[in-house]
């Protein structure tokens, strides 16, 4: 059985890399705080005697050798980027519970059949580099790594080069190991299971995602000299923008709609600013629901522009239709939830993961713990101690159960 | 006679302070582009023979002896910041125009009776620091001077500090010194005397403006896994804020109602935001109205804020009524303007200047002269080298005339 404790340690200790004032963490993708973390998983993989590799989009592979090595190894993992204010738990528990798991093993001297593989993998949240899961999406042939390597934050500075810059571009080309398996634990990120007091999500499908990004450009303009019906405001538009894609969200059942960044210039307070950039988030389990979101996105910004003489229109900039997950590994998962015996139910996510990308080159699943009234993405994101006990443990059953299959 | 040869010069020369690729200025006020120019101003008024004082907010005063040291000077002058994309007239011109002034007096040996100044006034645009025309305002009296030097910038450096940090924190206490008059001529900012062909406007009132702020809380949410009833998006309500400011603005004759500054917190993609503080800029020539828009605001955020459960108000942070300036100065442009002969006409300023707080101090005037399509704080900001020679000359037949009344 796995050291809850140990794990909950484990996962106080790293928070204090990016640790906020109120509680959360802000360690950006590739920034010094996630070169900190990165160190710290490195060395406690190799304390047990893990092999580390790193590939060259920085993620990060600790092996521990199974009886045969002829396998390709069962793999878990999840990712230590956050949000600018994220929580202690999202991404964070899919890794420390998976090296709790390996320590667990190392401790009962347990060999398992298959190699096993322990992944942080770069970038899942897509914050500070569009789009999410970067990374598992290069790993799984969806994304192009040159198209990856050249990403740049906000700021202009590329992904390459911040990769250089914390010293994690490795030498290994990015997809080239298999996996039998990957499991990733993660907390839920809504409310459900604590809703209907249940311990363990049997994750069986993953949500369809495209994000957008619109510029709109109006004309700058002074906000005293200049009438109201002389103005092209970009920011007016936007604000249209805005309304329409909550709307969009709403107006069919198990759709969102979302508008997360919005830049305006010269974001002065005398300017009738021209120009505004935002970003666009529409999911739906059905991939038909999510075009029919688009669809309605590009009709109203087209009636917005013209009618406020603005240019600028949406462009896909991704687009991840839904995830069914391998039927194995979800009654892997599933009978490893009803071993722990405080109660289960199969789920979809509604937030994306790594393993919807590693969904299409190996057979995969996840497993969700509750998170207090479904809040994430917050610094005030919060789970238990034994929530995170009861993830670590059916991770580790999920995964032995695999290997003796 | 002005040389508009050598004033065309020096608003070029000085546009390389700060200069965009796009042909616009970004000399923030207290930058180090903003200590650059006011070397450079200084340098060139000692040049004259003028002797250059700094008061205790950075305003910089140059002065032409006259015959008689008795009399207050008669003063004018504009100001050398400029918006984040700004132009090269804006401000620029009333302070360079004042310098060609000195330079053809000195050239011509001419001596007045009361003594000069130009004026350089610190932070008129407001971009930077809150709210416009803050050392004018601290000069008349109208704002308390520990506040302003207390003013932060959006990255929390205090106006006081950034004063000392460019070395233009004077010794003289401002608001000390009096005016026999104030003279600013300013490129107009609208297009009515472009419309009209006309050359010069005689500007005898500037509109009444009040500013305020809004920051909207409500809750960060994952945008994937948040259904949308369960959400607190305070860019939805900002947004729905926007679409108000813009419908009030529209709904009286002679209004205008502007957001141009916006912030999104975490302004992350796939965050619904939990977090917004936005700016308002409300102006009419009459104060009553101003004061309807603002009921109309408070209502309108009172409502937004109900509906979608998030938290915040509109603060109001600056109030500036309406300005009337004085007669006998008005005269003075006026007879100017007509001397001048390339047509004329009586104007209300839409934008704010220093002006309007010193004419609460001395007897005050505008001069405006055209510029292209109305079109201001913008790069694109422009007037010809006959334009800005007019009003140079226009500012010298008043100041004169006032001289000899
Ligand atoms: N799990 C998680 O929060 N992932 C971030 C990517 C997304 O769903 O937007
Ligand atoms: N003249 C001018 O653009 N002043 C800036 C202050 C304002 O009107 O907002």
């Amino acid at each position: 059985a796995v050291d809850g404790r140990r794990l909950w340690d484990a996962i106080h200790e790293t928070a204090a890399f990016g640790g906020t004032p109120k509680g959360g963490v802000r360690r950006l993708t590739l920034s010094d705080e996630d070169r900190q973390v990165r160190n710290w998983f490195r060395a406690a993989c190799e304390a047990l005697g893990c092999a580390v590799t790193v590939d060259d989009m920085g993620n990060m592979f600790a092996r521990r050798p199974g009886r045969r090595d002829d396998l390709a190894p069962i793999a878990f993992g999840s990712h230590l980027d956050t949000q600018p204010t994220g929580g202690k738990f999202d991404g964070v528990l899919g890794v420390l519970a998976g090296l709790e798991v390996l320590r667990t093993l190392h401790d009962a001297g347990y060999e398992t059949n298959a190699p096993l593989e322990l992944v942080n993998w770069t970038n899942e949240e897509g914050s500070r580099f569009a789009p999410a899961m970067l990374a598992s999406g290069v790993f799984a042939g969806a994304i192009a790594k040159e198209t990856a390597l050249n990403q740049t934050d906000r700021e202009g500075a590329t992904f390459g080069a911040e990769l250089d810059r914390i010293g994690y571009r490795g030498d290994e080309p990015c997809g080239e190991r298999a996996f039998s398996a990957f499991f990733e634990l993660h907390i839920e990120q809504g409310p459900i299971l604590q809703d209907e007091d249940k311990m363990v999500g049997v994750v069986e499908a993953v949500q369809g995602i495209r994000w957008y990004e619109i510029t709109l450009i109006g004309q700058d303009a002074h906000s005293g000299a200049t009438p109201m019906r002389l103005r092209r405001d970009a920011l007016v538009g936007a604000s249209r923008v805005v309304a329409a894609v909550d709307r969009i969200g709403r107006a069919r059942p198990d759709c969102v709609g979302t508008v997360g960044l919005m830049e305006v210039k010269p974001n002065s307070r005398n300017v009738s600013p021209g120009e505004v950039f935002l970003t666009v988030d529409f999911r739906s389990p059905d991939d038909a629901k999510v075009a029919a979101m688009e669809a309605d996105l590009i009709e109203a910004v087209a009636e917005i522009t013209s009618d406020l003489g603005l240019d600028g229109a949406p462009v896909r900039i991704w687009d991840q239709p839904a995830t069914i997950f391998d039927a194995a590994c979800v009654a892997a998962v599933e009978a490893a939830a009803e071993a722990f015996g405080q109660g289960s139910r199969r789920m979809v996510s509604g937030a994306g993961h790594d393993a919807a990308y590693i969904a299409r080159v190996a057979p995969t699943a996840m497993i969700f713990v509750p998170c207090k009234d479904g809040i994430s993405h917050n610094e005030a994101e919060s789970s238990t101690l034994e929530q995170c006990a009861a993830g670590a443990q059916v991770l580790l059953d999920a995964a032995l159960r695999y290997d003796r299959k």
